[in-house]
């Protein structure tokens, strides 16, 4: 176990991650430093100490890091090299560098999987857009950005020649189009003593619009056997990197019944915010668990949830109000997380609702209404 | 609802409770500003403004609280004239000076009890040591010093005139001793609309020495009609004082099935802590929803649960250590809250430990073993 009362946590990036991580550390008395870019970042009064600078800077995070016994993330975008270093001068970096290399670009994810065998969608890796002309017979596809894309940013379908003109020019992933059914995620810890744990498989609901998460259900309806399919995958692409900490691994479930990676993050993760309250155990604690080198907590469902994002309202730019809150907060079971960011714009992560309820039938119904009625507006 | 994003709250105290009604005050982004006269406080990291004065200086608390929109507390024992000059002045302070200036003395607690017809324990109220010789018939009783009692401190049994010499010679309530067969607790949430609502009655288990709560169970193993009763007790008692925010009700159920109310505090409280990982909605949120006039959240139980308090080790003082943290933490539905106190001392309140499980029996056996395992040492 690296714990000890007082130990300095340091997290790269002051988010809404970064934010549900510290209310989680608090229970086991660490002393939080965090780095973000913003001075209005939501850790901004939950820290120990909240410096304001780049996450992409060699000198920023080297410097950054020598303060802490264990550094963690909360965002993959970093300057990894400054890890490296780190890691050698002995500070522990969880996950490790070599872990957020890869997962920062999307072209490494996939040759990763390929060369591990496990099973993710078929794909080119392309360096410019002018590549595109031999995949035809390859189409429909995704592009996606090799590096920096997130949150729906960085992706284009490209469904035929026509879409060539608005694809990407920079070095890109083309996967092929999957007729998936749902896509599910598993979150899996891992600590420095090899012990694993995985949380159960939900199943996410994507605005159709923005590629953002819109609903959340857990558990997933799925049967048994691709339950167990969607943890192992997730179990063995963990073991693969040898992660310290979470990995959240988002899988397409194909109509046949084939369970194939999309991606992956290493870190607490969009799929794993209703652990809070509907686990025995919440993807924060656990996090902090896997990168303390404690025992993996239980992550047994407590309660089936239904977690809803608070997306910024379309049409609305400037200083967040919360309409809808007091009748979203008068239904039983309903858990507001507000992320504390000033402003607000179109799709911005405001917060999120997680819904728990003993009939995840009635968490649907409770979540559609909280939906309808909850809004970030200006 | 007086909500509004980025509202200010003021805690007079930045202890335990005060941490964890932090923990919870995050989601609804609040700005959090706290006084305490320890710069050590558990609250001390993670308000926007922490500020060191004490708690029962007039002008050190008028002007913290002129700096906030909501006052609370997370300690009785604050200076009452300067809230009921910031009351005066338009500042909400929840529970209102009137409840905490009750609160603060134990024979005023008596008096209101048996002014509105509440049940609670004969009594009589003593200016001075020299009038226990005429209440010789009544005996055995509880001495309880009127005010600045807490924890089991400003507490004496006297069960014969040999217990004089001890007695306080203070202003004190002389209260019958009841011989009870269990201690319950009932926590009362009431907003400014009046909407009241009670969490499941609790059963309380004390430390045989030291008058501190030493195991909780929820629920509490008894009857129906008893848990009426007491549910229906902490309503009166919450309605009566006219409070806004949370209530807590400590009574004693008699062996022939009275329930008489011992004390009250009007604030989050000791037995309340299970509701974190065991309720729907837990003390804390409950108490920022009563105190922000919001609906009240669902008080239903999640899973039973077992409390333990982490007491600091007899025969240990100075920086704290905490022994066993990685055996407790291997038990499946350990929940460990770490106070974030740099020193022990002998039964000083370090954390608490919250064991959920389906089966309640089961839950019991995991806190013994806790128990027997994680100590507070140096």
């Amino acid at each position: 176990m690296y714990y000890k009362q007082g130990l300095r946590l340091g997290i790269l990036g002051g988010g809404q991650l970064g934010r549900m991580l510290i209310q989680a550390a608090v229970n086991l008395d660490l002393e939080i430093f965090v780095l973000d870019p913003d001075t209005d970042a939501p850790c901004r009064y939950l820290a120990k100490e909240f410096q304001v600078g780049s996450l992409k800077n060699y000198d920023t995070v080297y410097h950054f890091g020598k303060q802490v016994d264990i550094l963690t993330i909360e965002i993959e975008n970093v300057n990894v090299a400054a890890l490296e270093q780190l890691e050698k001068e002995g500070i522990k970096v969880f996950p490790q560098p070599h872990v957020i290399k890869l997962v920062q670009d999307k072209g490494l994810q996939k040759d990763f999987y390929k060369q591990h065998h496990l099973p993710t969608a078929p794909y080119y890796l392309l360096q410019h857009k002018d590549e595109l002309a031999q995949y035809l017979a390859f189409l429909p596809a995704v592009q996606k950005l090799r590096k920096e894309g997130y949150d729906g940013r960085g992706v284009h379908k490209i469904v035929s020649e026509k879409d060539y003109p608005n694809a990407f020019e920079q070095p890109s992933v083309l996967e092929q189009m999957i007729a998936f059914e749902k896509e599910l995620a598993v979150i899996v810890a891992r600590n420095a003593n090899g012990d694993m744990a995985a949380f159960p498989a939900v199943e996410m609901d994507f605005h159709p619009e923005k590629n953002l998460v819109e609903y959340l259900f857990s558990p997933a309806n799925i049967k048994n056997d691709i339950e167990s399919k969607a943890v192992n995958i997730a179990i063995q692409v963990a073991e693969n990197l040898g992660i310290i900490g979470l990995l959240a691994v988002e899988m397409f479930l194909t109509k046949d019944g084939e369970v194939l990676i999309n991606e992956v993050a290493p870190r607490p993760h969009n799929s794993g915010h209703h652990t809070i309250e509907a686990n025995m155990v919440s993807q924060y604690e656990q996090h902090l668990r896997a990168i303390l080198n404690m025992p993996l907590g239980d992550t047994a469902i407590k309660l089936p949830a239904v977690m809803v994002n608070l997306l910024g309202e379309p049409g609305f730019e400037g200083p967040v109000h919360y309409e809808g809150l007091e009748t979203a907060m008068a239904i039983p079971g309903v858990n507001i997380h507000l992320y504390g960011k000033k402003k607000t714009k179109p799709f911005r992560k405001m917060g999120h609702i997680t819904i728990t309820d003993p009939d995840l039938e009635k968490a649907k119904e409770k979540a559609q209404i909280v939906k309808q009625t909850l809004k970030a507006i200006t």
